[in-house]
């Protein structure tokens, strides 16, 4: 059984913790925070033996909350470590997890060039198998690479176009914006997320253009593509539709917005709701002359979740990508929707 | 002098009146409405005779707002008459313009095959010399119709992809949503947008998919064309630069979002802070390989207000199109950012 560290219990680390621990061949060996706060206290609630650095051990033991040792301790005791830090953070911890020789993940907000490849499960698995450190990339950039890769891969790319509409913020990130507003982030062209899905697909360009909007629930993509062999609609639906991390949205449910997919992942016993699949309006998908489009929506809180557990085999070498993709999305309950009881394996309080 | 009537005095209506008052060459006989409420208050403060439908008279008179007469009185005293009722309510008054032979111009709301001609000012305006109906197409395909006339005739234009951010409602619309979500409205691809451009720029087609955020202010279209012949950035501005209804929003200014042009509005001393130009962020104009790319933004409150001039003036036949556009943005302020002092000339109480 591998024993992963988590560096940083926010959003994206709590969240790689439950899944890791959810999964039959790796347990948590330990998260970290730096705060004690609520955060903290969820940490040790669900059994996971908590770490800091050593100059914020006193603040947590003054607030009563048991610290197992310094991060020092916990890379030592990891067989590989996913850093969940804040964006930008993961690079300044890169000395130390060379220091301790650990395999280290990080998320999409750190440089390509601080680690041996990015990773995407669908889009280049085997690129990892082996590393000693990998990058996966960021919602978008994951949620983007799934359905391209798919689609490159079955009719042959020769042109991608997207506007991304991004929520401003997550829904406990108070100090993020806009409200009643539309940025164009960046305003040049392109966005860093064409450039961004090249580090898992170097042979593909896509133009990419961001606006960021007043929600906290999902990023809405407008995809246009085009290809070598036009497909028709339901050729498109044939290479997606059999796909657990792909969920195409029925016609007929209702689901007018993002918030509707919130909704049904909060109705579906879920982990905290989670909707890790690219979530494609099937209605959406149209192709007028050459030219192929639909509309996808991304939950940026956890679609890269799956994505971390799938790093993690492939650097250690444990299993294959259609192993492992198996494997991560059965104990996770992806592509499972209403009726699963997810949330029960998945939040299970007993820490391995 | 024209006479022209406007029937119906709400969001467009009321901005219509105003800019008819402000021309030299045309006054405002009267105006519409059908509840004695704000709106009807500020017709009268501003001097513009108010009527109603005859069923109506009593609900104003009961709450002393004087009353000049019914429609059909309105209808008979008119030169010509711009409907600006609610989206769908213009089309029910379609009989009663032709049994009065009024001259009438409908709003983007109602359908094309109401009217002898759509009409965008710089894409059509030669269709509507001598209508006795025209229509002035919505706000979205306003802003679309400037750019992509112009870059059309300069470069020649192969293909088009326009996602639409669309505003959930205007300021007062308060039964609008969406709150915190975002809505492919419609799901499915096109959107009406790109057909109903193909009323004022029949060769052209443009493909549109569209969403709903929530934001009052302005419209945000992210737009990729393709030319025969590619131009470069700095020739994609010489076309669009000189253009008065079109406004390139200069880099170093912040200007982050449309919330920054809002705001630009207010500080210029327009009326009701109106932007009537498509405003497109310099910085966002690029070109990769064949592919070029903008973002612009669309007041849609106000955009159309200087197309109704034109339309007036065209169907009246008392100017060519250079002379009438000419006209309309002097008298109005189009093209005058800080400074002008539009809101005393426009919102003038001094109805003539």
């Amino acid at each position: 059984m591998l024993a992963i560290g988590v560096n940083g219990y926010g959003t994206i680390g709590k969240r790689v913790a439950d899944a890791i621990n959810a999964q039959p061949d790796m347990r948590i060996v330990g998260v970290t925070k730096t705060s004690p706060d609520h955060g903290a206290s969820l940490a040790v609630d669900r059994g996971f033996p908590l770490y800091t650095p050593a100059d914020r051990v006193d603040a947590f033991e003054s607030n009563d909350i048991p610290i197992s040792g310094t991060i020092d301790d916990l890379l030592a005791a990891s067989d590989l470590v996913v850093d969940a830090t804040p964006g930008g953070v993961g690079e300044q911890y890169l000395e130390r997890y060379h220091e301790h020789d650990v395999p280290f993940i990080l998320q999409g907000a750190e440089p390509d060039s601080a680690v041996e490849t990015s990773f995407s499960a669908i889009a280049n698995f085997d690129a990892a198998i082996g590393a000693k450190s990998a990058r996966v990339v960021s919602c978008n950039t994951t949620g983007l690479s799934r359905t391209i890769s798919l689609l490159d891969d079955a009719f042959g790319l020769t042109g991608a176009r997207v506007s991304l509409i991004r929520r401003g913020g997550d829904p406990d990130q108070a100090d993020r914006g806009p409200i009643n507003d539309v940025l164009p982030d960046p305003v040049t062209v392109p966005s860093h997320h064409g450039p961004d899905l090249a580090t898992v697909l170097p042979d593909i360009t896509v133009h990419t253009m961001a606006y960021k909007v007043p929600t906290t629930l999902m990023h809405t993509h407008a995809v246009n593509l085009t290809f070598d062999t036009t497909p028709t609609p339901n050729e498109i639906r044939s290479v997606l539709d059999p796909e657990r991390r792909i969920t195409l949205l029925p016609a007929d449910q209702g689901i007018r917005g993002i918030a509707s997919i919130a909704e049904i992942g909060r109705d579906s016993g879920r982990p905290r709701g989670d909707i890790w699949e690219t979530c494609i309006w099937d209605e959406s998908i149209a192709v007028e002359g050459e030219d192929v489009f639909f509309t996808q929506a991304i939950h940026q809180e956890s679609i890269v979740v799956p994505e971390n557990i799938d790093a993690i085999r492939a650097m250690m070498k444990t299993a294959s990508a259609s192993e492992s993709i198996e494997r991560t999305d059965e104990h996770l309950g992806v592509g499972q929707w209403p009726g699963t009881d997810s949330a029960e394996r998945v939040l299970s309080t007993a820490n391995k």
